[in-house]
């Protein structure tokens, strides 16, 4: 992700995920109003409520996601007219240690409705001590994998990705090995979460995905990913870069159908499912703005990008994308905009073995 | 302080820090094994031992200071034939928001032993929800005010600090108001940190100050401050800076005895005394070296003086000062080299209120 404040940071181009978080506020309520079991507080000098977002990267909808739990638990304690017992709130702000984490404090609201703290590392594993969390979150991040499975640019292998940078489109070979991968991401999260939960502990999961059966390359994504790909390769032609870089360059997302959440959660076997739901997302209703879209992808790619071709190629890079999307029907054809946000909450179940 | 890596940075520049740390650190274990009351945890379904170390910088001191607390509260396990109960550690690393936590997170060894998080915030206030601290730890911070005594940029005041940039060698009174500033930040933070310890939990500080009665005017360090104060209207006389400019200008640190430190710690009444003492500090028996105590000065000032009179004078400012300190018969004398670390090892009253 590009830290920071600048016109290609994420902090100016995450109006998506501040629109799922919106429609995922509602349902946060409503779920923390039925399941939320108040004043039982493990603790008996303390009496503190801990609250993790995972992959929070550097705010605002970190803050929003936070605020919206906090006034939810609140709130319950208020109708169980117990607003005098009303816990402390401790907020967890975790993302890899390549976040840009002087960025995400300064942005701290000042409002000192809880303390906050950063927490660096992958959330594919282990991050909090043992049964001290009581809230976990997290959202639009769990596409991101934790790596590219090593098939995919495996000349010898059948699910070798030549000339492309994502499953979008590719031998079925491919999209099988980014769906091995995120099999095993998503267990190895929801096991280091179970243990990191007190028993009983709760969980929002917004996950970006697709309806069941559809694929990415039916997508304006997916055909975006493909546009994007053939600049790579343009680019190649010229000699700025090879054909191998190319090759060996894989977008680490993969976009989960509701069913396989839901099937991989029953696998991992640590949680109840107390909802999943489709969230409405109102960027689809409306034809997105060409310059936010190629922003929006230039502050999640741009990292990625520098990490493996160097710093020279990206304003090349997206001047010739730019170019090419404007001319595609498909990409702005709102018959396309099929990805779909998906809130899952979950409980920890109440048995501590894990 | 000066952030990352570079030649002028803090990480690069603190050797006096961590020949303190390694003094404290014998005394450290000793007080732990007498003190700590072992499997006494107040939570019945977490086993964690939450360590903070308040004003942290970016490391490599703090990943010391923790490891060492690590290891002696291990040991006193160990001892009590107690190994398998032996906690999860969770240790938050606190500095101001403005610290470089980027570089902090990137510095944490991984050795798996702790989980870590990253506190920002002034220590003068709360940073921690109550009762779920077990051990505070800070070392050569206390010294920094929270802010400059008003009255000593007052031109109508007797504190009033004109040509000085410091309370070394000034009047009586800009002394005075340095110390009842001093005096309110220790009693904020003591009564912070009693709040957030648990009753019964330990606390570790490492003042730096001076013998008691010993002025900082009297020592290589006061000296110090001078020559750089007239290195200041040195520059004022070229016209680069104002006389005003440097007349608002002030260091925030406050050195105190160990009797006013005992002193305020009893006012405060929040915490049992175990221990005061003097720390060995080898730098003192050797000569110091020219270059290694400028880089120090620089690493510390660098950013006060960047914020105060702008990004142009500190090249300037420190070739200038360089001169003068080489011809100074004192602060390179070790009969003034008086400043020294005092230990001091606290207990939270069992008493809850504060």
């Amino acid at each position: 992700m590009e830290g920071g404040d600048g016109p290609y940071s994420y902090t100016q181009n995450s109006e998506y995920q501040k629109q799922s978080l919106d429609s995922a506020k509602q349902l946060t309520n409503e779920l923390i109003d039925q399941h939320l079991v108040v004043g039982n507080h493990p603790c008996s000098f303390s009496n503190s409520y801990r609250v993790a977002d995972f992959g929070c990267s550097v705010g605002p909808n970190t803050f929003c996601a936070v605020h919206n739990i906090i006034e939810a638990v609140e709130n319950k304690y208020k109708s169980q007219k117990m607003e005098s017992r009303t816990p402390e709130f401790h907020v967890f702000f975790n993302d890899h240690v390549g976040n840009d984490f002087n960025t995400l404090f300064r942005n701290i609201p000042a409002t000192g409705r809880y303390f906050a703290a950063g927490v660096p590392g992958s959330f594919h594993g282990r991050l909090l001590p043992s049964s001290t969390l009581h809230f976990a979150h997290c959202s639009t991040a769990l596409h991101w994998l934790s790596k590219i499975p090593k098939e995919v640019t495996d000349k010898n292998s059948p699910a070798w990705n030549k000339g492309r940078i994502h499953y979008a489109g590719a031998a079925k070979e491919v999209k099988d090995a980014y769906s091995t991968q995120f099999a095993k991401d998503f267990d190895s999260f929801l096991s280091a979460r179970a243990q990191e939960l007190v028993p009983g502990g709760l969980m929002v999961l917004v996950s970006l995905g697709f309806p069941d059966g559809v694929q990415v390359c039916e997508s304006s994504m997916g055909e975006n990913f493909n546009i994007l790909g053939s600049c790579f390769l343009d680019i190649a032609k010229t000699g700025i870069i090879t054909q191998e870089m190319v090759d060996s360059f894989n977008l680490p997302f993969y976009y989960p159908w509701p069913s396989e959440l839901k099937s991989l959660i029953d696998v991992n076997g640590l949680f109840e499912i107390k909802k999943i739901e489709k969230l409405v997302a109102p960027t689809r209703q409306v034809k997105p703005d060409l310059a936010v879209c190629v922003l929006h992808l230039r502050a999640i790619l741009g990292e990625l990008i520098k990490k493996h071709f160097g710093e020279g190629i990206t304003d090349i890079l997206f001047k010739r994308h730019t170019k090419k999307y404007v001319e595609s029907p498909i990409v702005s054809d709102g018959r396309y905009f099929k990805e779909t946000s998906y809130f899952v909450f979950l409980k920890r179940k109440m048995n501590c073995a894990s």
